[in-house]
């Protein structure tokens, strides 16, 4: 009896959940599912799991739950605002975990409803997860869990089931403190997502081939996990739609507005999320996000006469080069900083974010100096690049871009924090540019 | 024989030469003109007006020459590179009005060119204009002049007849003050024009009615010329084009590019020429600037179900006034920091650009706390407002504009340096906010 598995309640069946769910289903456990969707409560039965027509009815007699709902607007709803909502009906000491990518202030507000309430017995695990659906289903998620030791004791398992096990990251700070880790690493994504596809329109308004240009890239020490995974499409019409526009932008609203509820400016986010917003205004809200190079390439032959000044292929890629570790440079600075604001391990940080979506060789080389910098152990001497090296490149590319007109979103605003910061911190490591945001 | 008035040549007929040209031949100055367009040419004849069919030709014999032309590369083009430039021909101690706006670079190397051929007799003022193609032909220009003291004197009578007398500014410096006098007034167009197509986008986004919300801002503390003399075309579908696109997107490219080559973060203009660029990218070119409210408005329908907070149209209009109040103050404080970076006479630029184009309430309010903060003279009692009123009320603008989706491309830029700002000097007059930049 001591290897049966506890019954799980599954609430929110979407491409990851229901990945999640049936994995679970596989390693042996008793899962009740629930989504509001009728088809997939079909499919899930078919994939051996049981099914309820309501979040009270699905956590019935279920010490285990799991939510993957979309929003934190969802996740109230399923848990206690909506008919039917789970909470009133868990057991005692049931674990809750709530696996959806929402605001800190929103899983801290549901602690303390819980508390209003009377049931603090819960035991609420916030646990965001970030991997995509097909690691999901191997139960080889990166996971970042904050909770109380409680609820650690009795939720281990089923983190441990659900993750690859070096990547389950127990985060210190309690509630809220997984949310904060993953919205740090969304900063890194929100800026590499949209980095990448500025980084390939500039190469196309410069003229160069760009399957050479994506090969330079990925082969140099601007390479990113998300250039190296969006770039792809945008050599087949943005097909097959892997990411669409909106799921980001989902993001971003998380970072910005916590931004300013914990009193950290964004520059570099908030710079993304307007031209998210610009993307989701023309109607494509749906399109893969490597589209986004269409607003940057529909310029080609309406900007009048341009003159560049780069004109041989090696000085265009270099120029492509420096504007993507100009945007990599900055996204570090204001993920670390954020996620010095809001008081997490920095080291842990940076060994998450580089193994994740959010990875770069830039965070990887100079995330230890820029840690430094914010006053944490960190290591200065991997920072061998310096400021002025990552700023007089940018600048080149920046210049560049100003002849041929060709918006550079990203660049221009990480252009403009790193000439304050070397205005008023002198040169040295590329590292110091953090203090533009602490 | 007192009375008689020199003769002129003048070189550039566009809308504003031809309009200052032709003044001049009204106030009985001989005048031979110069343009690549030949049928100015006979417009400019029919005028009364002689005609030259090069600049070599046009100066022959003329102690006094205004250049009107529409760039720097032209201005070079018609003075000494191009077929049959004018400088070879000078008569020695011709004075030169360069009365086209370009960078402060331009006009300086000019001068050493001059000075490298041998012809530092000529009289060089470096005088770019303000006001549009009214003003020139009713010889009420605004003018902001650099130059030496010999030149002045003999340039004085011709830099009267054309501008306002109480808008001809006298800028200390020599040559180049005049013309960075010019960008530093442009920071504040450049920003206003957009933030007028912003405001109106974000007023049309929350459901206000805009002829409503037009009326508002003009009859509040938000009140800027731009605003007033863009938002009308809104509603006329853009006609006339009064000013194309194209224009402000060869002002802003000056004061990002001098911005750089003065170790001077533009954060604002840098944002705004952005969205210039899309804006010529996506064929608005010629198109009249109060047109950008497309980028805004295009959302309507296309952004998913959105939920504001703000319910009420005072509500959502006190949104408006605040975001049109962030712009503007961060635009003031960028230009007068860049003021202060070039070493301009505050005072004057104030004085300036509150009767100019770049004129708004938030700057005649508050252009003094701002020159305080900068350690000249200025006054910080007219800066009644608090840094924390703009910042708080464009944090609400944003976080609205956040819940419906539309991009406010200025208002966060604004809002991530007030956040800044009010993280590291605390509270105090909105005028601190220029610390920002400095």
């Amino acid at each position: 009896m001591a290897d049966q598995k506890p019954p799980v309640a599954f609430i929110g069946l979407g491409a990851m959940g229901f990945g999640m769910a049936t994995h679970l289903i596989k390693q042996g456990y008793p899962v009740t599912g629930f989504d509001v969707w009728a088809p997939t409560l079909k499919r899930f039965e078919e994939a051996g799991g049981s099914t309820a027509t309501t979040p009270a009815e699905a956590v019935l007699n279920k010490e285990h739950v799991v939510v993957m709902v979309a929003t934190a607007q969802q996740a109230q709803s399923v848990l206690l605002d909506g008919p039917n909502a789970a909470v009133p009906k868990l057991p005692q000491r049931a674990v809750v975990l709530l696996c959806s990518t929402v605001p800190c202030d929103y899983v801290q507000a549901l602690q303390v409803q819980l508390n209003s309430i009377g049931r603090n017995d819960i035991l609420l695990i916030d646990s965001p997860v970030s991997g995509g659906a097909a690691r999901a289903a191997d139960g080889t998620l990166s996971i970042m869990a904050g909770m109380s030791a409680a609820a650690l004791e009795k939720g281990r398992p089923l983190l441990a089931e659900l993750s690859d096990p070096a990547k389950l990251y127990i985060v210190e700070g309690g509630i809220g403190a997984g949310s904060n880790m993953k919205m740090v690493h969304q900063v890194l994504a929100a800026n590499q997502i949209l980095g990448a596809s500025e980084v390939m329109g500039f190469a196309e308004r410069l003229g160069l081939d760009l399957a050479k240009a994506q090969k330079a890239v990925l082969e140099s020490d601007a390479w990113n996990f998300m250039f190296e995974h969006r770039t792809p499409r945008i050599f087949t019409e943005f097909q097959p739609v892997a990411s669409a526009v909106q799921i980001i932008v989902k993001d971003t609203s998380i970072i910005t507005s916590e931004g300013r509820r914990s009193s950290f400016a964004t520059p570099m986010t908030s710079a993304a999320e307007q031209i998210y917003f610009t993307a989701v205004g023309r109607g494509w809200a749906m399109d893969d996000d490597s589209s986004l190079v269409r607003l940057y390439t529909e310029g080609n032959g309406k900007v009048g006469p341009v003159y560049g000044a780069a004109e041989s292929e090696e000085d265009k890629m270099a120029l492509v080069l420096a504007l993507m570790r100009g945007i990599l440079l900055c996204a570090a600075a204001e993920s670390l900083a954020f996620a010095h604001t809001v008081s997490l391990d920095l080291d842990q940080v940076l060994d998450l974010c580089v193994n994740a979506a959010g990875g770069s060789k830039v965070l990887e080389k100079l995330g230890p100096a820029i840690i430094k910098e914010l006053g944490d152990a960190g290591d200065a001497s991997s920072g061998e690049s310096s400021l002025e090296d990552v700023f007089s490149g940018l600048s080149a590319a920046v210049e560049e871009a100003q002849r041929i007109k060709t918006p550079l979103y990203l660049g221009t605003q990480a252009l403009s924090i790193l000439q304050r910061v070397t205005q008023s911190k002198g040169t040295g490591s590329a590292g110091v540019v953090v203090k533009a945001w602490v």
